[in-house]
């Protein structure tokens, strides 16, 4: 057995069932290894950041992860962005790079760069192989790595000549390690704060926005009469009708800091305190009132679930508020962010699991989709735009029982177009909408929020070009129809209501582009 | 005078005039700063991928640097492949990358990573402002940096606060540095070696495949009874009738091998030793003959035309054997790598700009255009694919007063797609043939060559899947009409030949798609 075969025997024998790949050459040992493993299925993407951001998209989805495998240092960078995003969401990923052989990396020949340098920056765990015998183990400690509580990148790297050579044997699975138990004196003096009677909420992350962590926070707080939030962008949270409603953290630092207001605790559960996603001139990077004291309940990797129970023991017995079913009534007239968010809401399946890369088009899609039957809503956690096409492949590929919706940003679609290609190919059951409006709007609302000198020249031709996707406009029935995927246009909320309906009714892929005037900047749709 | 403005009327004052830009919240001021010298042309990309390309192909082409301007290290990450590119083909490029506030890096926040590591892996320059004080003196150090022989990438990050802070004064445009003198004894050497009689070729590479160097290369060739190569993958190759003969060293090993059989002096100049692109089980990496010299002349920072011209006056005096204008005839019947070459031989306007990423598929395209008029050949220097259509929207920015045409693989094109945008937003004279064989065909062919253990598996559903892009196939021609490019589809060698001439004869960018069967694996074009 060589190394690109013990490599692939451990990952089936890990219970990896899908590997998201753009090889080359110094990964045709490990192609030929998975042809002869099916059960380690090879999806392949045709750019490194339709792979990255789909293992994203299945480890949220899986709680397990996917592996990647890709192709040298450029192949790495490619995925990078969305590892990025992977490690904010804290997504188990196997990482597989391949490399030059060991004894051509000398040579410096033109593929040859830094592939440690580069994943070092997005991986929990980083590993090269060096000797064929240890493929196999060094594959189970990557896999091992990447479940860790709460889930981490971890990256393999493997050199030519290892996967090439002979005397490799599989790993053996790695045992499932416990996440660490928060003591009991923090538990305690965190109840004992809750019980005060001043003003508190609980700002849940990571983990603890799904599943029986999140029903438990939502019992604490109705139990100490605190506000329930989560971060500004959860890499999964679960919402809908009969679960407990949840108030995200507003992006901009104003609108978080008016929801903070007058808070005096602050319990952080599997989050950080709260800080602006940028800074601004002047302006403070923390979110939290100076009098408001923040207390860590849990970090992402600790045992959130028995933490919140424990908590939960040391107040009053109370039932969690849940939210009533609604849905907003269909919309009609104009196609805007409010009229798709009301299409959205009225039409949104049971159990679908949202991506929700919309950016300032999306804002008001959170009001409308709360009161719908369950369902999960995945967010941009690294801000590495991008995101969400491929996302959402990878969570069809963990959950092809279930409907993903993908709503998606112009700017974001084009920078992973390709995605739509592998929901095409795997006949994966996506319904995306491209939120057309022609901007890079959230650039012309930070534009003019610039608090720069006052003698800070006016807009000019920068601003006129830079943020404008008009000139020409980007024809995304077009581009989803070149990619294989079935597409159409909506002008008017009538249309894109009855678009909608037809696309989430049939199996496969269905891309819909909602043409929006854009919320910043000049009206550019006419 | 705040820090972006700083560094913008630095850039204008070292005779920057382009800056390739896919800004963020981060970059906001120095967006606000263009605004204000409008002589420092934005052009903006849609992906980051797209800017670092173009950043490529314009320096290539104008001998001076284009900036980028890329957002954090995610927007940095997605420009890191074809800086790779550009780096691997020592073309100067200042590469600008805004980073949080200082007094915001702690928070850690979504888009916080590690942007000096990044960094590092693609720059031979890199430096962080810390004082807008420093920020013009240390943009002028970047364009010396990215200037110094024979070209690279310097990055320089610039925090939000010092894009904010007053205090900033421009940078002094740095002063020009000669490159370093080869010694005479080493020319001398040479010169001795190669009136020995013995089998010797040159071999060149950077700066030396263009201008002065070139022609006296060809002489030195010709004096000493030498054969004249060039690397495999030139950065800028100038070529054509009237100019020498160039031989290109192959791509596989063993095709590089017959041609540097027999050789006793190999003399490289701005270029290094050859070695194979890949490593293969059991293959040494070198290429040259054991008993074959390798003699460098000047590396590709050195004055490689002094030492050409002083190599040249030890020897008799030569004329430079030079290529015969000859055309292709106009191909007819089956469209083909072959024919699709004859057809651009056959087209080919003088002076053109070829950017050449056809891979596999364009192996007949240098035979077929050696005898055209003069023109360049740009080349996939760094291996990264998805280097063609930014390369090209560079080479056009720079040169807008000659064509453009990119001969582009269709698993190529589809990394960076979006740089087609940019064509059609700039107006640029480009014409893209996208040589769509449904197929990663050189993947299908290095699979063929595996030479793992005789029990490895056959093909199966790895190899499979992996390497075809047919199902579905992408419709390259809704995909660049989608981007706002005019677009048609050949299937035929005549019909190839009339819409390559018809976009020729168009200003403006066009884009064929040239169906074209695969020259590895199965045949999926039917």
């Amino acid at each position: 057995m060589n190394g690109a075969e013990a490599v692939v025997a451990t990952l089936r024998a890990c219970g990896i069932e899908v590997i998201l790949a753009n090889p080359g050459t110094t990964e045709m040992h490990l192609v030929s290894a998975l042809d002869g493993e099916p059960a380690v299925r090879a999806v392949p993407c045709l750019f490194e950041g339709v792979a990255t951001g789909a293992a994203d998209g299945y480890g949220r989805m899986a709680g397990r992860p996917a592996a990647t495998l890709l192709h040298l240092g450029p192949g790495l960078a490619n995925g990078l962005a969305n590892l990025h995003n992977a490690r904010r969401a804290a997504t188990p990923v196997v990482n597989l790079v391949g490399d030059h052989a060991t004894g051509h990396k000398r040579f410096d020949t033109p593929l040859e760069s830094d592939i440690d340098a580069l994943a070092g920056t997005v991986s929990g765990w980083l590993r090269r192989c060096t000797d064929p015998a240890a493929a196999g183990a060094d594959t189970a400690a990557a896999v091992g790595a990447a479940l860790t509580a709460p889930g981490q990148v971890a990256t393999l790297v493997l050199p030519g000549d290892v996967a090439w050579s002979a005397g490799a044997v599989p790993g053996a699975p790695p045992a499932a390690t416990a996440p660490p138990h928060v003591p009991d004196a923090i538990v305690a003096a965190i109840a004992s704060a809750l019980r005060s009677g001043e003003p508190a909420a609980l700002l849940l992350g990571g983990p603890a926005t799904r599943g029986p962590s999140l029903r438990t926070a939502a019992r604490v707080a109705a139990a100490a009469g605190a506000r329930l939030l989560c971060e500004t962008f959860p890499a999964r949270l679960e919402r809908g009708a009969g679960l407990p409603a949840v108030e995200r953290l507003g992006y901009l630092p104003e609108g978080a800091r008016a929801q903070l207001r007058g808070l005096r605790h602050l319990v952080v559960v599997g989050a950080r305190e709260p800080v602006s996603f940028f800074a601004y001139p002047g302006q403070p990077g923390r979110l939290a009132p100076e009098d408001c004291r923040v207390h860590t309940l849990a970090g992402s990797g600790d045992d959130i679930e028995d933490a919140l129970a424990h908590l939960a023991d040391l107040l009053p017995p109370s039932a969690a508020a849940t939210v009533t079913e609604s849905r907003p009534a269909t919309p009609t007239g104009e196609l805007d962010g409010e009229t798709v968010a009301a299409a959205v809401g009225a039409l949104l399946p049971e159990d679908t699991i949202v991506v929700d890369e919309a950016n300032t088009s999306g804002l008001w899609l959170p009001a409308a989709t709360a009161g719908v039957p369950p369902h999960d809503w995945l967010t941009l956690t690294g801000g590495a735009i991008g995101q969400g096409l491929p996302l959402a492949a990878g969570a069809a590929l963990a959950r092809p029982d279930r409907p993903v919706v993908c709503l998606e940003a112009d700017g974001s679609a084009v920078y992973t177009l390709s995605a739509l290609w592998t929901h095409a190919r795997e006949g994966l059951d996506i319904t995306t909408v491209v939120l057309a409006n022609g901007a890079y709007a959230v650039l012309e609302m930070e534009y003019d929020r610039l608090a720069s000198a006052p003698d800070a020249p006016g807009p000019g031709p920068a601003r006129r070009d830079l943020f404008d996707l008009s000139r020409p406009g980007l024809d995304f029935v077009r581009l989803a129809l070149g990619m294989g995927v079935p597409a159409t246009r909506a002008t008017t909320a009538e249309d894109f209501t009855a678009q909608l309906a037809k696309a989430l009714a049939e199996p496969g892929p269905h891309l819909i582009e909602a043409r929006v005037p854009a919320l910043f900047g000049p009206r550019r749709h006419t």
